[in-house]
Formats: C-alpha cells, structure tokens, sequence
C-alpha cells in the first residue's frame, strides 16, 4: 500500500515562521469603494478633505445674529434696540450667517419687545456662537492615513468633508476545496438518503467560510472533490489560477494512500512544510504554488479549525493590513492532572467555571474529530511542546471562547448527564435570564467527586442503593462525607430494555435476557445503570452467567443503543431517551431518581435561585414530559440536607 | 418667535431606564435561515441535533479494520497472519467499518509480507481506533440553547448532524429619517454646487447607518425631509407603521422654533423624555409611538453618535437577545485640570498617549459638531454629573476608540501642527510600520510645555529669536532649562500674505499692510507667526498702529485665511497651506524653521527611531515639497542636543 512519511515535521512557532515568508509584507489590491460602504474596511491610500467643514459661517446656536459693533453699547441700565431684518436676525443652529453678522446672541438672552424690535442687554463678541468655515475640517486636510480600519464615525467625517469614494484593500479572496469521496453536500437533495449509505455530510466549508468572513476575507467553496489525484491536482490548478488570494484545501493532507495533497502541491509548487508538532491539526500542509500560498487542511473538524487560527487568518489579516486579533484570556486551574505529549504543543478544550474562587477548567474530550468538544468548551489550553503536561495545581493561561459577562453567568453541572440539564439550560434563558449552563459527562459518582473538589455548581446523579432501594441520599453521606449539602429532585425516568424497531427478537423483560438467541450488551461497572440492572437480576434471582454479552460493556447510553442498532448485540439497558433518539424499541423497566446535588454554600447564588425557580415551573415540566420517558412532577423538591 | 421649552429634562440614567421600559423583554420574531448564513446571529430556538455524528462506525486512523477477537492471540514471538479481504481490510480514517469488523490497528503496526498477507504482533481491542456512532453528536441532543449567538465552528457542527435552517431573531430594523432644509445628500449631482449656496452635506444618516450595523440590525435611511412641520410628521408616520422596530429622527430635537420632534411625537404618540443631561447629546427626545420607540437624535456629529450610544445600541441589541457590549477602558490621568458643567455628565473626547510611565489623556475641543473631535480621539472620559470635574492629578477611565495595540504603536506630537505631521504619519505606515501618529495643536510653546510635562514624544516648534533671528533654541532653553533634549529640524515653510484669489487689492508685501483701503486680521500674541510678523514690522520700520484690523485676531493660519476669504479682512499672514487649502492667493515673506523638539529619553524608543528614518528618506521629502511651500531638504538632521 501507497504510504507517505510527513516532510519536514516543524514545531508550530517555526511552522508559522517559514510560512509568513511566502506573504509577509504583501497586501491585497486597492479597490475604489463607495464610503457608505466602507464600516470595518481598510484604506489603502491616505485620504484628505475635499472640503471644509463647516462650509461657511454658521450659527452655532438659535438666537439673533448681530454685527457685534452694534451691540458694544448694551448694558442692565441702558439696553440696545435692535430692528428686525436690519440689524437683527432671527436664526437656527446650523443655518448661514446673514452678510454682514459676525455674532449669534442666543435665544435665552433676547427680549422681543414687539414685532420688530429685539431688546438686548449685554453685549455680544464678534465670532461668539458661530461655527466658522474649517472650524471642524479644513479642505485638503489628512483625515485618515492609510491602513486605518474605518468605523462608523470615520465615514460621517468623509461624507461631510465631501469624500464620497475612497480606496480600500480588496477583502482577499479564499478558494476552500473540499476532498472526499465519502463527503455529500448539505445542498443535495438526496443528503439525508447518503447518509445512511455511510456518507458523510460535508461541513468544514460551512465553518471555514465563517472563519474567513470573521477574517474579514471573502469565501469561495469549490465543489466536493473525491479523492482522486487527477480531479484534486484540476481543482488546485483552478483555485491557484483564480483571482483568489490563498487556496485552502480541506482534508488529504495526512500521510495516507489517499492523502495527495502534499505530492500535488510539491509536484506543482513548493511543498514548505508537511506536519506541524501541534494537536489537533498535525497533518497540516504549508506551501506556494506560483506565489499564491496554498494550505492543506486536516479533515477533523477541530484540527481544521486550529490549523485555519494557526496559519489562515494571521495571512487573512495581513493580506489587509490589519493587526493580528488578540484573543481574551483568564487565569484557571484544571480540574485534574492534563499530561501532553513532549514534542506537541497540545490544544485543550475546556469548560470553564467558577464555583467558588478562581476559574477551574475540566478538559473535554481531546478527539480531533469531535466538533462538540469546540461548541461546548469555553476555552483552549495551550499545553507548550516542552511540556509534559500540567498539574492539576498549576495556573495556566485559557483563552476563552464565549465572553468574559457569559463565564460570569454559568452553572456548571457535572456528573450523569441528561437531556433535562439540556432543556433546563434552554428554559433558563427562554425565561429572560442572562444565564448559561455548561455541563460535563462524567457519571454520577464523577459528579459527587467533581461537589467534593468544589469545581461545580451541580452535580446530577442517580445512585440506587441496593440496600435499601433508595437513590443517592446514601451515596452523598458516604462520599461527601462533611459537607453541607443540599439534595433536590429533578425527575424520574425510565430505565429499561433497548431493542431494534418492532422487537424481531420478542423481548418482554430481563428474564429473556439469559435466552440462548438473545445477545446482551451491557454498561460498565459502578454506572448508575449497571447497579439498577444487577438489583433487578438478583430480584428475579438470574444469574449474570447466564446472560451472553454480560462481560461486555460499554459507557454511555447511547453506545448501547448503537449496539443493538447496528446488530453486535440484540438488546441492552438505557433510558427511554437513547431508545426514541435513534427510533429504537423500548420496553420500560424502572423509574429510576435523577436529583441535583448543590453544595449549601451556593443556595443563596442568583444562579441556583433561577435555576430552582425554573424547575419547579409548569414550563419546565411539561417540555420535560413532552420528551417521554420523564416525571417531571416532583421537580425542585427538597429530598435532603446536610447542614 | 415659536419657542419650546423641554419637557422632562432627565438625568442620562433616568432616562436609559424610562426609554428601556419600552422595550425591556421584547425581542424582535423569529426567522428561519440557512445555517450557513447564521455567523453571528442569535437563536431565538433551541437547536437540537438530526442525526448523529458520526452516522456510522468508522476508522479513525489509517490502517487495517479486523475483529479484536481474531488477533488475541498476536505477540512479538508468534505473530498472526490474517489475510487481505478476508479477516483485515485497508482502511483510511474516516471510511466505515466493513461489517464484522470491531477494531482498526494503525498502519505504523501493520506489516505486509505479501500481496494478501498482513502481520500483525500484538493484539486489537474491541473498538480501538474506531469513532462510533453519536461519538460527537447524538441525534435529538441539544445543541444550542435559545439566545446563542451563533459561530463559525456552531455552524459546522448544526450543518454535520443534519440541521440545515434554524430560527433566529430577525435583526431589528431602524428607520433613520434625516431632517433639515439646508441638508443636501451627497448622491445629490448638485452636492458640490448646493454647497456653495449654504448647504450641507448628510452625513449623521452614514454614521447612524454604520452604528446600526455594528449593533447588528439593518439600516433604512429615508430620504431628506424639509424642516416642515407635516413633512416630518408624514415621514414619521410612514416609519411607524413600516416593518422596523425603531425610528430615529435625526436633528430638530432641540428646542428652537424650527425643532418639532418633540411636538410631534407627543401629539402621535408620547414623549417620555426632552432632553437629557448628557454633553454632547443633550437634546435628545425618547419617545413611543403605537409602543413603537422613537428617538429624536441631535442633529450635532457628535451629539447623534452619543445619543445613538447610550439610547439606540442598548435596545437593538436587547431586542436580539444579546448582552450589552462592554467597552475596553484604560487608566488615564489629565494633561490638564478638566472642568465640568455641574448636574450634566459629559462625555470628553480625549488623545491618549504614553509618553513615559502610564497613560496621558488630552482633552480635544468640546465642540459637539466637530466630528474630527471623535475620529482623531483615542478615547473618551465621562465626567460624572455630580462632579464639577477632574483635576490634573486625578486617575480616571476612559474607554478606548482604538485597539490597546494601537495605543500602545502610537507617537504623540504636540505643539504647533502642520500637515507635515500628517504626512509623516501617512508615510511611516506606508514603509509597513504598525504604528500610529496622534497630533495635539496647542501652539508652538504649548509643544514646549508638553515636553516639559513629559505627555508626549515629540513637540513642533517654530518660534523665531528676534534679537538673534535664530528659530527654537533659545526658546528651548529657556522654557526648557535643566532637561535633556534634542532639536531635530522638520522643514522650512513658507510663511507670506494671505489675500483673495487674483489679488483683487494689488497687496505686494507688508508695506501694503498700512494702505487706507487695506484691513488686516492678526494671529494671537504670543504665536509664532504673531511673533515673526512683529520682527518683520519692525525691520520694516511700521508701527502697528499704522495697520487697520492689526487688533482683531485670530487662532490658526485657517481661521485668518477664512477671513480673508469671507472679506472680513483683505489680508492677514499665515502659512502657505492655508491659502493652497482655500483656493487663495498668497504673497511668500518668509522661510521659517519647523523643528521637532524630541527627550533625550525617548531616543532610543523604535517610535522615535522610525520616525528619524522616516524623515530622513527620499519619499517623505518627496511628498512634502509636492505639498508646495515647504522645503524638506534638511529633514532629520539634528540642530542641537542638550545632555
């Protein structure tokens, strides 16, 4: 088989470096623009009144215009008679002065004595309360040096300094070619249909082209290309010969049989560096192919979007003459050791919270190709190339990804998640509430661990202790041992028994489970699912033994609906909800209670009045009941507190 | 005279929260969009996902798929063979698994020993290297709560899991209605001769359109109305009744004869506020009309902005569902004590520099028409109604009109300006320096005393020694005994008589200056033009007593040739850009010396270095003798240095 090996692997810092080399300096064409339409653009040429502002004498304020000498004589005791239309003229803000005036005596201080006459009683100095020609914009004045970002002010001095055009960097054209043969376009009408011949909806266009726009660059997505060398080296030759000003090309820039992106580039151009020491997003190509810069983008969605931060948009903002956009950054601590590779400079993702003092950070997933671990983080930690990782005591820097007053905002729920929190995030802000929920899976003993190390707001558990049948109240004594806690009711749901649609098999209930032609797929040990699921064998007295597919486990509800699914295994326990979201069977067993856990030291935190305000509301509870599979009618109820 | 008084005059917050009553909750309705076109816009639903992602088991690195079960039993010492197309199958990351299959073994481990033969040395577990079903994205799961803004990376996970539109709020309209008859629209063919017949060119209308875009909604500017009472009523009522969510009519807010916002909103509707007390920006009416919000603008540049700031941006963002913004604020401290008007807060537009330690803020004029006051400011300090202003010494906020990069890359040079500056600025960012050039005009001893206060870079001067006929360094050192300096020289410029175009009195030089038919406008004592006029007089043997209008005087080389030119005066003395800028005629007297005056502390800043290469260079001299009137041929050679 056809196997690359990445050329010239560089570090990030190096990689941006030689990188700049192909742009570094090069700005985009000027273009004459309309100025109304130039809010965010950048001049390319310094630009200079055509003329004064204002462009003759003018009130300043509404009164009377005088000639001043005629006013030298006004006094408390001997007041001056002005006439009408002779010497006196009524004016407007704005409005011309009359020939011959040289002062606006304001409203306030005249006296009209009868149609004709004015009265004043001070006298006024030539020039008072008058805006003189060029007092604000002389013509030929500079107004703004080039390379100045326009705002919407600047386009009022233009306009009324008389500038109606002026000339700006064209926004640099990006040509995105996306590769793959398994990819369909949201845009064809038979997407839904290929994704069940396992195809795969194309999306990174849609998030590059976002990513240009922000870089204030215009898009241009190419059609899909399979990944065949001969249609992938067209479509190249197409986007380097267009009037665009850099060439992304999405995906084939691995070490793979199918990854041509590199030899193209190299056999077109100049191929500057293949892989870079960073993750997500090491199979990055860097090259030029006639002078215009070509990057060969990753596949996965997160390494994509790394990889354009990395080297597209600091080339996207130059190209313009625009600074490079500083990112926002807090100080955290991760909730737990973070190793990293030596050698790569790490990108974590992670939520970011504030329970009690300090922003404590939770790593998401570090899959590349998982899209939510960016959407639901709130920020990235940078972990250096020298560095092995970090400690779960060490500072570091986190670039946030949502603004600094939403951080401020969130309640952060750790432990078994469920669809609740979710609708629970929603109502909160459907409420009016400037509120964010952020929420990590880590199972409800996590959850219990995540209350005792104080890095959340809510933990979400159900733990059945099969002692006394009871949920949780055990549990919260045994490991949170000391605390003040309290411990409120969200909902029951129902656990039970996944089956494929229309049950081929007949399952009824978990006395088919030790049948010889039923397949059995279960969840890992110490899951809130696996006790339910043990209590009730040894209830009905069956023996795991007995059950094929007892030994193999999986970790989220979901996995074990896939299970079945896709026909490894012929049933499984899950809640309700994994069953309906892939149109499954379901056969209910047990209502099992979802509770929250909140520490006694945040009950009086506005977030956690809202959010128990909103549990306890009609609302909440019947979107919780619409879902199925949910009780909701208890919800917000006090079932314990440790003080 | 119809006269009007204002109603409800209100403190700036009163009057926020009386406006936000109108409007506080309510959200413009939903709208559904392509996703690919949702950067940045807000869910007014909660999105959930279609299908899951990935919609199939597949590799997740490149390699071989197998069953797990089939090579447990592979180690170093006896290696399993497994044969291609039966029990391994190639595979590239991304491709579904073929059926049977529950492991993926990177090709880094995989050996080929023949055609059809794979070796492989240890063993797969079930589900290694395998992104399964709903890994990232499972079906039903809630994406997005309602009120999210939406990002490049949001779009590309929606689009991945089968969302192609969603429900967003509809950006909120706003009716921008300009007012006034001396208004002439720069589409206008005529604008340029309207101009000349006491005319003004729109421009809030641009400025007000730009602002509505940065908060997001869509501009609808309505076409000039006259100041006619049913003109604008009409105007108005059409913008009640259209589609947009806020009317802003701009200017006639005020409380003069030809002012009928007021009257007119109270008459359709009800004015909930006239006048608020904030400077700029005090004539500013709130109103509602059918619970539509209208707001009366100030027709001033400045006053719209800042009414536009504190009344419109609040309520089009709120009506999306977004936070407020916040603004970036430094700590500044005065260059000068800054008194306010007690009971008004005022909104100080200020140059902001680092010259040594912390940051400098001068106050530019107060003038609320003067758009220049905003665009040339780096920030703007808000003195507190309560306060009667704030003293030299005293720390402040001011937010920030530039990015805090910019601040940072900013040379401050104060004293006596000239276009030279400007130039200057132009030219350094031209050779590709990030860095920026903001100019105070205080005069030429002005300049002298900023250095002495250590608030700037660079002072200009050119003040002559008439005992010596030298330019600056006896100045300097007195007014700058004790400190460290350096003198560079900038240009020579052309000082002369400014007289109408064609010189209709025949003036040939200052002996002219004491005919009977020749008036005469003065600069300021104490100027350096004043200064070289008297040296140049009494060379000549003229008494100033001898020249008609030698008294009147004036404060820049413009507002004396603008003089000139409305035939105040026939003749005054200025600078030779003065009369280029107006068109007039110019009778050359004199070369006088611009110089820089630069601490020696500031020598080794880069600003400073650049700035001498800059000076120094053939382009900058080029430009400047193209100006006319200057002589640059000795830019950048050092005159004197005091250590």
């Amino acid at each position: 088989m056809k196997r690359h090996v990445y050329l010239a692997m560089k570090g990030l810092e190096e990689a941006r470096e030689i990188f700049s080399g192909v742009w570094n300096g090069k700005r985009t064409p000027s273009e004459k623009i309309q100025v109304e339409d130039a809010l965010g653009r950048v001049t390319s040429e310094p630009v200079f009144a055509g003329v004064s502002a204002p462009t003759y004498h003018s009130a300043a304020m509404d009164g009377i215009a005088v000639k001043a000498e005629e006013t030298y004589g006004a006094s408390e005791k001997s007041p001056e008679l002005l006439k009408i239309g002779d010497s006196a003229f009524w004016i407007n803000t704005g409005q011309a002065l009359p020939g011959g005036c040289n002062a606006v005596i304001m409203i306030e201080k005249v006296h009209q004595t009868d149609d004709n006459t004015i009265e004043i009683r001070s006298p006024a100095y030539p020039w008072q309360h008058i805006r003189k020609v060029g007092e604000d914009i002389v013509a030929t004045q500079l107004l703004f040096p080039q390379n100045h970002v326009v705002r919407s002010y600047d386009m009022g001095a233009m306009i009324s300094s008389g500038i109606f055009t002026i000339m700006v960097r064209k926004r640099p054209g990006v040509a995105i070619i996306p590769t793959g043969s398994e990819l369909v376009s949201h845009r064809d009408p038979d997407a839904f249909s290929l994704l069940k011949k396992n195809r795969i909806i194309e999306s990174n266009s849609i998030t590059l082209s976002g990513m240009v726009r922000e870089s204030h660059g215009v898009p241009v997505v190419y059609d899909i290309v399979p990944d065949m060398e001969k249609d992938i080296r067209a479509a190249i030759l197409r986007a380097i010969d267009s009037d665009e000003d850099l060439v992304i090309i999405n995906a084939g820039s691995s070490a793979g049989s199918k990854d041509h992106t590199a030899d193209i580039i190299g056999e077109l151009g100049e191929v500057l560096v293949h892989g870079v020491a960073m993750m997500p997003g090491k199979p990055t190509v860097l090259g030029v192919i006639k002078a215009k810069p070509i990057i060969g983008i990753p596949g996965y969605a997160v390494s994509a979007v790394l990889s354009f931060e990395q080297f597209a948009r600091p080339l996207l903002l130059s190209l313009q003459g625009l600074n490079p956009q500083k990112g926002r950054f807090i100080t955290v601590k991760p909730s737990r050791d973070i190793p990293s590779k030596l050698g790569t400079e790490e990108f974590i993702r992670v939520n970011i919270g504030r329970a009690g003092e300090g922003f404590i950070a939770t790593p998401l997933s570090r899959a590349a190709g998982s899209i939510t671990t960016l959407t639901r983080a709130e920020g990235i930690i940078r972990i250096p190339a020298m560095s092995e990782g970090i400690t779960q005591d060490e500072e570091i820097k986190a670039e946030l990804l949502v603004d600094d007053e939403e951080l401020k905002n969130t309640m952060v729920v750790i432990g078994s998640h469920d669809i609740c929190i979710d609708i629970l995030g929603d109502e909160i802000r459907r409420r009016g509430n400037n509120m964010r929920v952020s929420s990590g899976n880590v199972g409800s003993l996590g959850g219990l661990m995540a209350i005792r190390k104080g890095i959340c707001h809510v933990a979400g558990t159900h733990l059945l202790d099969t002692e006394t049948g009871e949920y949780n109240t055990s549990y919260i004594r045994r490991y949170l041992k000391g605390m003040k806690v309290s411990l409120f009711h969200l909902a029951l749901r129902d656990q039970g028994l996944i089956v494929r649609k229309d049950n081929p098999k007949g399952i009824r209930g978990i006395e088919d489970l030790t049948r010889e032609d039923v397949v059995f797929i279960n969840r890992q040990a110490g899951s809130g699912t696996r006790i339910l699921l043990d209590y009730r064998l040894s209830l009905s007295g069956i023996k795991p033994e007995a059950i094929r597919g007892y030994d193999n486990e999986e970790f989220t509800h979901m996995s074990v609906a896939v299970d079945v699914l896709s026909g490894a295994a012929d049933c499984g326990m899950a809640i309700y909800a994994a069953a309906k979201a892939l149109d499954m069977g379901f056969i209910p067993m047990d209502r099992e209670e979802y509770d929250l856990v909140i520490p006694a030291a945040f009950l009086d935190d506005p977030k956690i009045r809202i959010m128990l305000d909103t549990i306890r509301s009609r609302e909440f509870r019947d979107r919780v009941s619409a879902l199925g599979g949910y009780d909701p009618s208890g919800s917000g109820e006090l079932k314990m507190e440790i003080f």
